[in-house]
Parts: structure tokens; sequence; C-alpha cells
């Protein structure tokens, strides 16, 4: 099942997607059950990012062949950091490079959506507190992440967090391909068979910190073959079975 | 002015403080004008945290005596990271002492509760962004953070963040003294004048950066003298004009 977020005429709401047609729900996060009697055409809705999370929980170093490329030895606990909820910008709106920065990075990641409170969660239990999967692209001043040590400024720009298309549940987050496309050339491409912690033992790790809400987000590492952008280019997340994301890169 | 966030009998509302008398607002971030007809004495209302944040940015290393006594250089800009907003706590509530780590640290500090939409501001206009100031603990897993190198799951632990005991408006935020008491022993005794960068400065650097939203706060940096908790220890972070801020730390 594919859930979005989409606009229209001033009113936002969550649907479920079926081929063109949109089925509205009233909260994906209590039921999936459509809004009797109400129907909408994909085409005549604007589609935004498909979740509001107050918190963005991600992953460092977390694919092995990209701390291999780096010829780092593989961390015994993810390295955590998080983006803020106004980094958050849905498909197709522009990322905005900013004028702190002199480079700055894709990283294409796959999106784990919680679906409800998850504290303290066994990681054999961890499935029960997914709604889904969306692709992410974790943009990143690469200078500034390197200058401050503290990865949170390089991360934390407006427009730094594309995610969507949309929410996809029922798919095996243990064997997604993952890939990366600057202007239609594909530039990153693994599997999150890769994963050096995968996406249930992330979730248990991280509900024994902190609380995770309904709509939260954990973005679960990038791999091999980050580089840079520039204004005028589109960046395309692509990860099998859940959707693309693509998004322009403008100037500020 | 002082403003609080209260519990009564199953509804929460933000009111006035004056005296033992409340007055509540229907939302201080749009106006401080009084819902007429209702008021409330104080020890019969429970506080809680005086905002909800959807976002902490703090500040790194901001304290001139700080930066001396660990004979480092000052920073020549700020160095951010995030707290979830998962972590707040109110005047009382414990501080739980997580079985992740085992040295955890009291920082107290000054935070700038965020009045309106700021984005893009200048120094010099600052203070219009601003609603007031509170008193904040940086409780911080000293160990963890060494470890991981990123601060961020060292710094993000539930109940890491207590708040309060009020949003208190209209002090200049350039002199206060900020103390931290460890069962009734003074720890840390500072000055805002040692800020490196000062208030003002701050807010208009990260709106730079990320979009700062009412009810938003900024941690301000701690001074020189942190050190760990037990649980049985009562922390108390007290700030000239400002109030003072209590807790306890328990064993999880």
């Amino acid at each position: 099942m594919r859930i979005g977020r989409f606009h229209h005429r001033g009113e936002i709401f969550y649907g479920i997607v079926e081929g063109d047609t949109v089925l509205p729900v009233a909260d994906p996060f209590q039921s999936l059950e459509p809004v009797s009697g109400r129907q909408f055409a994909l085409p005549e809705l604007d589609l935004l990012a498909p979740c509001l999370p107050t918190k963005a929980v991600c992953v460092g170093l977390n694919y092995r062949d990209h701390a291999l490329e780096l010829g780092m030895a593989l961390p015994d606990e993810p390295v955590l950091f998080l983006k803020p909820s106004t980094a958050v910008i849905g498909p197709g709106e522009p990322i905005v490079y900013p004028a702190m920065s002199h480079q700055v990075d894709y990283e294409a990641e796959l999106a784990v959506v919680i679906g409800k409170k998850a504290r303290q969660v066994r990681e054999e239990e961890a499935a029960g507190y997914i709604l889904g999967y969306t692709c992410a692209n974790d943009v990143t001043a690469r200078d500034l992440q390197k200058k401050d040590g503290q990865w949170t400024r390089a991360k934390s720009f407006d427009t730094f967090l594309p995610l969507g298309p949309y929410i996809v549940t029922g798919v095996d987050p243990g064997d997604r391909e993952v890939s990366l496309y600057l202007n239609g050339e594909r530039k990153q491409h693994s599997s999150t068979s890769q994963l050096i912690f995968p996406v249930y033992r992330l979730v248990s790790f991280i509900s024994r910190i902190m609380t995770l809400l309904p709509g939260d987000i954990i973005l679960t590492g990038t791999p091999a073959g980050v580089g840079p952008v520039q204004p005028g280019d589109t960046v395309e997340v692509v990860i099998s079975g859940i959707g693309r994301l693509a998004n322009p890169v403008v100037k500020k």
C-alpha cells in the first residue's frame, strides 16, 4: 500500500494511492480505512512530503561498502545525528544551495517511518512500530561538516531533507536497492543488505535512547558514491519497491 | 512578565504568573492578553515545561571561562547540535539515569525561547523574534559523547532536557548570572557576559541555517564546572532574574 500526503484547494490530507486514484484517510497513524465517499484523481493534487516528523534520527556510516571504500573500521554501535523538521521538503521541491557552503552533497537513504510510539522496543518487535518506508536525501554541506566536527549545521539547512514520494507499507526493508541519479547518471548504487546495523536493530537501538513518535523518521545511512550537486542539477533517489524522489537544486 | 505552562484537571494551558495568581492566555506566541474571567491560584496547578519546542538548537563551547579552563581555542563560529523534543521535562520532573551510560553530567544554560518564525534574521533585529528566556539543563552522557564523537546520542535521552520554570520576558540576556547547584552546593557560576557568541548573534546565525519556529529554544552553552550526577541527587539551575529549575535524578 502507498500512502501520500496531499494539498488540494487549501486542504492538506493523507490518502491511499491506488493507480491514479487517491482515497483520503483521516490519520494513517491511527487507521488506514479510507474516509467513505471521497476520492480524487492523483494528477489534480499537489504531492507533499509524506509525513511531518517531530524528529529525523539519522545514522552515520552504516554501509559496509562505504566503510570499506573509506578504509574505516566498522562501528560497534550506530552513530546518530538529528536533522530538524524544518529541513523537510516534498517531491519536486527545490533544494536551496545555501550561501554559507561551497560544497553540498547528495546522500541517498532508505527512510523508516514510525507508525506508533516506540520506547524501549526489542529488535524482534520493531516491525510492529513501523508504518512503512520512503526515500530520503540526506543533503549535506560537506565543507561545513568537516569544519565543525559536529555534523548538525551541515545537515540542518532548510530544504536539506527531501522525503517521498509515498510511505510504502508491507515491504521487506532488508533487500532494497538504493540508488542515486545526478542529472540522470547513476552515482550511488547499493542494497540495504549491506547495512551494518539493519532496520529493526536501528529502531530498537534508537528507542532505547529517545521515544520515537508516529511520523518520526529514521534515515538508515548512505552507501558509497556521495558527491556534490550544483544549482541547476536534479537529484533522484530511487529505492526498489519504494519509489523515486526527484528534486532540483537551486541557487538561493 | 513570567509565562508558565500548566496542567489542571485534564486541561493544559499557558498562563501569566503574577505573584500567586495565574491568568490563562490562549497562546502566548500570538498574544499575552489574558483570557477574561479566568484565574487560578498557583499552588493548585501542576507546572509543566514552559513550552513545547519543535527543536532545541544547542551551542557547544560558548563560554570564555570554560574555553580557557579547557585550554581550547575560541571557535570562530558557533558549533551546533540538536536535542529532540522528546527529551524535554518540566520543573521537578526526574532526570532518568539511562542504563546505557556510566557518566551523566549536568550543564546549566540560559535558554532563549523563540516568539515568532525567524528566518535570515539580522543580529540587530533578533530581539524582536524572542519571546523570553528560561533555565535549561543540557544533561549529557559524557562517556557516550566521547565514544561517539557526534554528541547526539549523549544529549538525546528522554528526560535530558529539563526546562523552566517560566518564560521570563523583558530581561537583558547580556548579563545573567548562571549557576548550578548539586545537592545545594554550587558547582557552576558564570555570567552570560562571558558568552563567546552572545544571544542575538546566535539567533541570527542559527536563523540563517534553519527556520526557527515559535516555541523553539536555543541553549546558549554551559560555563566551566560541569560534573557528574548520581541517582538520588538534585540538580538546580539558577539564573539571575530568570528563575530556579530543580530536578531530581533517578535510576531507571
